[in-house]
């Protein structure tokens, strides 16, 4: 079978950068184009990108001649890791011009019409899609992955919420400094230091798990019911946040069901064989000092959350410490997934034009 | 007036060190006596101890001998910075043999004739001593402070407790490397990192702010009833526990009243003199993004805690960042001001034996 | 005596901070205009700046109101704390306008006729002021202070260049984050990192001690014949530049009289009453493990260097460990000294205008 | 093939877990036995290790349980991580019982008949084996690798001593954390500071080098006749130093020819197909910031050494940055190189003991 081409609009910043990483090998997908801003289209990407992250850059990438962020790319699907200024009218754009955009952009997380989606967790949101193209008129389509806290902490959730509801939640989180991007957080201001502060983060995670863990009722959500309270700091780990969580939950639960409602969760993708898809989307561990963002963040190649700590709270009803991995679970690897999701589901399968580039 | 003399039980230890640092040059309190654990006792303190605070050893004291942890100390007064394992039994000996310990270990803490005192909070406790020395035979007495978390968060919770009660409480802490003492934690296992555990740690602020919070009738506490859960993270920073907290209040409060609750406080220890005492308990910063670590944490000399961020909380009622000094407001600084107000209150008002060592 | 009026120009940056802080309680200055580009204007310095230094900023500057860096300054000396892009023509018409002017930036350092100075080490080459505004028709002047590295290396090096010559010099720098400035080094280029390369800085090195330690003969400054080796890193630490000295020395000297020479040197201010310059400026210290940065920073409220770790080197002659604060004796701390010198040597004794701005 | 079964002396430590991490995947090796100190005897290996390196610990070495460092062990080779204080005799037990020897420790380093090895520098040395089983009567025998410093070091001096002669080095290093072993440093020590000062470490570096590059004259070493100075600082690295290099030449040499030494180095190994040795034994980086401990210590799967900014040095005669990974190159994974090299020579065809142990 032939790889399905991929854009990535905004290459090379850090998220861009994480894309380009997980693209480079992948089974599905080939990397046919790269976007970025004005100052650096025509540089081949080597050139043009002050690569960042662990891992070397991929070889084959080096020489990719960077494009403007432009419907004119010669691919079916672009990844989107525009910042938020200007992903809403491109993503635009490409969507009206026939392209299917994986965002991992806050602009259209919240519009009623597109799917705002984890795939483990609420699947059936890309029946969206068909009302999102209807409404609006566009040959392709938008479909978006949650900020990065709350990417893990959905996950989390979503067995305690099937099995026994939530109705409130309180999250702390401990973020890495890799979600600010680069050149991202001085060091001056985070070496001996915490901040207690992370401009939209809250809102964010005090808003995104309602509609993901919301109920399609005919052409619109149904958000979900739960009262959730965010606290959010940066502090100085390069990968990983961590969160301290507290739920209350819908109904009586022991201790015991929640730990295996936790450990036994395998979600809706089993069988449809996504490359990205960990056969552990969440992983217990019993040690009494882990999850830790060092020694943990790369579980499941980043795709999978881990849980420890698991023990009842004073206050609501269980607690537990989340640990997820921001640019790979929490940003690229998320909209990876939700578009090797798209591509399982059919929604992929459309004429590419002779000429280069696609045409629905 | 001469200057009360006063002993450090640990003190090589970082808390002792601590101790030292603020005693060299305290108006009511003299250093006579260092004492540490057998393998120092006879060396000079500058030889024995590896100074790891970051102000330099008061040059007063390098020459002063070592002794052992013995009731025979030239003092009054002696504070303890014992480590917990073996504080109980020494603490002991001296309260026996006549001398006033003010302790920073946990040993008598919770027992129900021992006062846990933060000054501003509860100082009505002192009322204890006498109970304590009456049922025990001491001719001396024990009087101890919290745990480092716990001394910032009941300093914080005070005026709203007083105004509007509590009813429950989420505590996540971000507490800082000193916390540990020395050598403390690996830097292996800190650098890029958070450790999501510290031992005991959590018990200690679930329980004792119920103690601080209680009331004293007849000759016991009656604990505060508040529900509490906590939190406990190690982070890299050198000195200064952050907390993310949120309350239920007891009743219902508008934003600004809880502000200004805070704001306004000021304490019983007004117009007492107490060297240690700062101006301000409790500040609070207007600025979205403190109180931070690294710029906060010497505020009112390490003595005061320093708020923000206070907002209204979705799940609870009132959430807000809090800072304190671990080891000044936490630890050294909390001890040394609990005997100032010994001393204001007449407790250290006893005879010195002419043979050198304290007789009550 | 009325204290002299100063200003700053580039007040809102790192150096800026550290000129206001160190200026605020000064015996003899007094701040009366800050100066910084053009979009800070008009705001008052409490809010156009983002303080970054570990003090307090002091509350009397923070409703002086920016000006721009024009030569119409209410003061009669000018502290330069610009970008080197932007120094050379604003501190050129500062001097024109007949301001002194004492900067720390690069534009002018090489220049035959400018004073490169550190009044421990060459207080006469300020008998170039004269030359110099006799050829640029300057009605008032401009010294300079070395580069940070520089500055605390040739202090540390003039009593050996005194005592016994040097003929090549290898030195090693572990240079603190603040050097960079605000934002400067991001935390994810340098935790868990060392850099090895700082823009420009090894070039400095090696150039700026040999006219430090030249001679003045007749109008122009005969450079010093010294080897000099650089090699330049940036890490993780907050203040104070660390280098691994070793100098082969032009005569032959014992290990005894080489530490002496460091321990003893006084320098040719003792007398002079300058209020920041330190009793010693070369402090010798005997651990096997010192200087340290966070430990050794502040000797000398940051105007002494720090020497350790004396021996044998087995390629050149001896071998040493030194510190120095950075942004004080380093930069602005050696500013303030050089005015200082100016002011006690008579070069700021010229009749003010009645107007309010200077007029030599 | 067999494997050829090897042990582990010192296994549960920071470089015995990185014999472990290295050797569990090995096409010639496998792990039969895994020794550490009396108190963890009889714990199954994967409950008495604190496990602290990046990688996850191997599942197959969890429950092997782990034996005394006595001579009974199942296996032909065993790899000595154990600490400098007790490896002496004990390896001296392992060599006379019948042995290979891979030791890690500095105990045997300099003894003059014990092959002190880096395989691309002095593969010949081998040839002390028989020397030593001749004087000392063993039937086993001990071989060396350096410490990790020096292992990097003489790697990169290679080239230029074959092709141009050294006489003098002068090298500073920013040490790893890890090379302290665990717990190791203090994060109160290091974080924010720097520590001019490793224990031992400059004296192994000014000599160890002398003898790697030294000359087999009949039974002896000659040493190489070079000057030496190190200058060793601890920095908060994990893993990874840090070299500033200057050297002085034997003979006159361009530029352009020094790279070329250094890049066009493959070494003696090309053809022997051992499976730890690097293609590329020095990577030379041609970006004016490189090689960074974090970018760059995972070269060759840690076994390159990473060479940048080759410069000419205005004391010596050129200078360089130079990395390596200190656990691997510098410790676990030069003692394997060496058993691989030994495997490769014949030096592992002895018989195996039916009982179960080895027997010559």
């Amino acid at each position: 079978m032939d790889k399905i081409k991929v854009g990535i609009l905004g290459a090379t910043g850090m998220v861009g950068q994480r894309f380009v990483q997980l693209l480079a090998d992948h089974p599905w997908f080939e990397i046919s184009a790269l976007a970025a801003s004005e100052r650096s289209v025509g540089m081949p990407y080597g050139e043009a990108c002050h690569w960042v992250i662990a891992e070397e850059m991929p070889t084959t990438v080096k020489e990719i001649v960077l494009q403007g962020c432009k419907p004119d790319l010669s691919c079916r699907l672009v990844f989107s890791a525009l910042p938020a200024e200007v992903a809403g009218p491109v993503e635009e754009e490409f969507a009206t011009a026939g392209y299917a955009v994986s965002s991992n952009a806050s602009s259209y997380r919240l519009a009623p019409d597109v799917p705002l989606l984890v795939p483990e967790v609420n699947p059936d949101h890309l029946a969206l899609i068909e009302i999102q193209q209807r409404r609006r008129g566009w040959k392709g389509f938008i479909v978006t992955n949650p900020n990065c806290s709350t990417a893990q902490l959905v996950l989390a959730l979503k067995p305690l919420w099937d099995r026994f509801g939530i109705t409130a939640l309180s999250v702390v989180t401990l973020q890495a400094l890799s979600g600010a991007g680069y050149p991202g957080v001085p060091s001056l201001d985070i070496l001996d230091n915490v901040i207690p502060y992370i401009a939209g983060e809250e809102g964010k995670v005090e808003r995104e798990p309602l509609k993901l863990l919301g109920q399609l009722e005919g052409e619109a959500i149904r958000e979900a019911e739960i009262a959730i309270s965010a606290q959010c700091h940066r502090v100085a780990t390069r990968e990983g946040h961590l969160e301290a969580v507290s739920v209350k939950l819908g109904q009586e639960a022991g201790y015991q069901e929640v730990v295996e409602a936790l450990r036994g969760f395998r979600g809706p993708l089993q069988g449809l064989g996504l490359p990205s898809a960990p056969e552990h989307p969440i992983v217990v561990r019993e040690e009494v000092d882990r999850p830790q963002p060092r020694l943990d963040r790369d579980e499941g190649k980043g795709m999978s959350v881990v849980v420890g700590r698991v023990r009842e709270c004073p206050v609501l009803d269980y607690k537990f410490i989340l640990l997820g991995h921001n640019t790979i679970r929490g940003a690229a690897g998320a909209a990876i997934l939700n578009a090797e999701l798209l591509a399982s589901q059919g929604y992929l399968d459309f004429q590419e034009d002779p000429e280069g580039f696609r045409n629905p």
